[in-house]
């Protein structure tokens, strides 16, 4: 096995977040059959393996130090639209974004939507299990993975599920996929479901709240009211100040922050009755106007990015029960004030999905406050990640939550997963699960 | 460990499809306390356990000789309905239909709705990952379990997942028991997502077809029309004589059988559009006439078991491509010819999942009908189960569908997952992905 006629490279890289890679050794993958000679070769010479999609990742899940780096992101055919059975096959680099795009020019979409979408891969975003700001109504890409063919880490080439939306056949080894964040195989295709564009008109209400209760009382607002939105987003002042600055966005800065809740025609009424008391302002679109707010939203982080000026910040994405949101949002202030450290929050608010972004990395009181936050999250019965993985950033507070919430015995399970999958610890080692069964517990 | 204070039975049983249970007790758990120690007794004298819940599996899931069987039907409260959270949390013995009563009182329901919603368990129709009517808009329970509490082969009760629609943190174990079949551990508790109850009018089309063609035809024109239904249904002309002879439906006895269709208003003209040119005849209902007809699909198997006249048949799950239903459903009448041999069609038609059943069962031709149809399916690019799952009945047709669909190493993968949940083999041994893994080669 040598790497002969393959594309590599000797460069380190740096991924989105900032994380270092120092490969030995960068390869280009353009087919499946590459993909088996780089995992075999790396196997006998027992080279760590680390799948690369395109490094958007903001938990460090390529991150490495003498490992060979399989860059997949020329393996980006989009193979098959189906417009009768309903699925798309794709290659692991395949834009997000564009995949969109295409899928909109027949009628149909893929909805889970991370705002990353216009950089990310579709492998990427499988191994994540991405969400997005459409979760809250269609969910993540675990809700539209049908199958995928791997390439796991003896070299053999295998397709986990079908392109059915029902298929009872077997363990679901397709889920295991999703959320393995390059550590149980090499994604080369997967066949995900895809659905007609919605027929019904949408309104985008933005809502320009009155004070920081605000945002939590409307989410449980629209819960009672048994309304559905197609998203519900939120940003903070300190994030609103941010798209006014970099990104020119003209935004109202009030002090409650803003939400932008979407929804079909006959629930806006019930949205309306719900916003109304909690708002200073409020704006209403549709269509192009719309698109122009749901931008601004996935931009969001991009103008953080921006307002950290070449320093690091730490994200987080805890998740909390909808109905702790009052008291999460509240301890998030509270924190930002204890540590005095600029919190600015990003959140798919409907379902719970909280991006505080801590603005300083190097710091001790950041980890610090980095893992407060985790803890609150997991005290109340939520997650410390819901969309963003664990990588080498999450490692001990996973295990925190699994302890506390799961069981030993559930990372021991999932440990075996691993082994049973990679026995030989090539792919993506020393990360994620692996890791957190090894960490020590903390507090 | 003894069993003392349990309620305890020794008798045999039959589960609905008639296969036959010799258990040397059956042991009723009322707490999952009771199911740890049943687990551990059956573990320290390495009798074979398996789980019930209400008997409605149509594969022998739950067959057995010599073994404890753990009866999970008196576990049967609904432990909480949040309503904010939008989740319910229940034990495994819950009826399914009681279920969703209880829900629709306070406006959710929980999709999934297999046919036997009035008779089987929650907890069943979780580890079966049961489908039903309105999976091809919904999905099946893969898609709506967030969290499960289980007890593991050697009696430790973990929790698997988050009440959660969004948590990354880990590899996805709760998929792993969906669809276990009881071989993965002993459900004891479930966090299922709910929704609320659609707002939109919803219309039911009942089309009685001119032909044998027609159904397919109209589940692609539908599908071309990007229609996304509530359900769609079809019942062939021997099934219809079912029921008009044992439930009274008086249903006309069209030809090419008969199709349900329903759908949200703004979609009802391109059902029409599509359904017309295929249809002698049509009716439109809403409100309680279409719940009748609903019910009335429900009971289609019920009236195929009266046609059997205590006879036992099989009960085929096959799923194929949408796009390849006009050939599936052509196949399947002239093999219905070539073996002489009753086959009344239902199906899950808009979703490919065809229930062919075969009126004969202790017959070696009606067997050798059986994988045909099978293997029909699994040259299509389909399944051998959409939602009955393997048990006994599938064990060859899943080995070959997995075998030339999926690859060798995927079986072992599979019983690698086995093997680490339950390496003594306590569990509904011998059965499902086990005996898949351990039989010969079919053909
Ligand atoms: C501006 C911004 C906004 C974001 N917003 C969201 C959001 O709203 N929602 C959300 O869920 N996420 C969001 N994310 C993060 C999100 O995790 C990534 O966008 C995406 O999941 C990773 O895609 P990628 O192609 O960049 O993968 P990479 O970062 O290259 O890799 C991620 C992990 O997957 C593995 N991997 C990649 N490709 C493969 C493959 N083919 N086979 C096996 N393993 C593979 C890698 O080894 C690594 O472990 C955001 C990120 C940014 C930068
Ligand atoms: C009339 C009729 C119509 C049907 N229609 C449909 C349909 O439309 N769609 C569909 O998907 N299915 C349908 N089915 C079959 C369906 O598989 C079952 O209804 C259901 O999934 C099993 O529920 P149960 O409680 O009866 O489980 P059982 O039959 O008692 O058990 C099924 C399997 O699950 C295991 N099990 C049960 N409880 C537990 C537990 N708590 N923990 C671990 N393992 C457990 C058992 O060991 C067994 O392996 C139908 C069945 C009938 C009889």
């Amino acid at each position: 096995m040598d790497l002969e006629g393959l594309e590599v490279e000797e460069r380190e890289r740096e991924d989105f977040a900032g994380y270092k890679l120092r490969p030995t050794l960068i390869v280009y993958a353009r087919s499946e059959e590459d993909v088996v000679r780089v995992v075999k070769y790396a196997r006998e010479r027992r080279i760590p393996l680390v799948p690369w999609g395109a490094g958007t990742s903001l938990t460090g899940a390529t991150s490495c130090e003498g490992c060979i780096l399989l860059d997949l992101s020329k393996m980006d055919k989009i193979l098959e639209i189906n417009d009768v059975d309903w699925y798309v096959r794709v290659q692991p680099g395949v834009n997000l974004a564009r995949l969109n795009e295409e899928l909109e020019r027949k009628g149909f979409f893929l909805p889970p939507d991370p705002a990353s979408s216009f950089l990310c891969s579709v492998g990427g975003a499988v191994v994540e299990g991405s969400g997005g700001m459409r979760a809250v109504k269609y969910g993540s890409f675990k809700e539209w993975v049908l199958a995928v063919r791997v390439v796991l880490a003896d070299g053999t080439a295998v397709k986990l599920g079908e392109p059915l939306r029902k298929n009872r056949a077997g363990y679901d080894l397709v889920h295991l996929m999703v959320g393995s964040e390059g550590t149980l195989g090499v994604l080369t295709e997967a066949w995900l479901r895809i659905t007609p564009l919605p027929r019904k008109k949408v309104i985008t209400v933005m809502a320009f709240l009155r004070d920081s209760e605000a945002a939590a009382n409307v989410i449980l607002g629209l819960r009672k009211a048994r309304v559905l939105p197609e998203f519900s987003e939120y940003m903070d002042v300190d994030v609103i100040k941010a798209l006014n600055r970099h990104l020119s966005a003209g935004l109202k800065e009030s002090e409650g922050g803003v939400l932008l809740i979407a929804v079909e025609e006959d629930q806006l009424d019930d949205v309306l009755n719900v916003v109304k008391v909690n708002s200073q302002e409020l704006v209403m679109a549709e269509g192009e106007e719309a698109e122009k707010l749901y931008s601004l939203r996935a931009q969001a982080a991009i103008a953080l990015k921006a307002e950290a000026a070449g320093a690091k910040f730490l994200a987080e994405d805890v998740v909390v029960p909808v109905s702790k949101l009052p008291e999460a949002m509240m301890k998030l202030k509270q924190m930002e004030t204890k540590y005095g450290v600029r919190m600015p929050v990003i959140a798919h608010i409907g379902d719970g999905n909280l991006h505080p972004n801590i603005m300083v990395r190097e710091d001790a009181s950041a980890t610090q406050l980095f893992e407060e936050v985790a803890r609150m999250a997991v005290e109340m019965g939520g997650s410390v990640t819901g969309e963003h993985g664990v990588g080498v950033q999450k490692v001990n507070v996973m295990r925190e939550q699994v302890l506390r919430s799961n069981g030993e015995r559930v990372l021991s399970l999932m440990l075996g997963i691993k082994r049973l999958f990679d026995p030989e610890g090539i792919l993506n080692p020393g990360k994620y699960v692996e890791a957190a069964a090894a960490s020590r517990r903390l507090t």
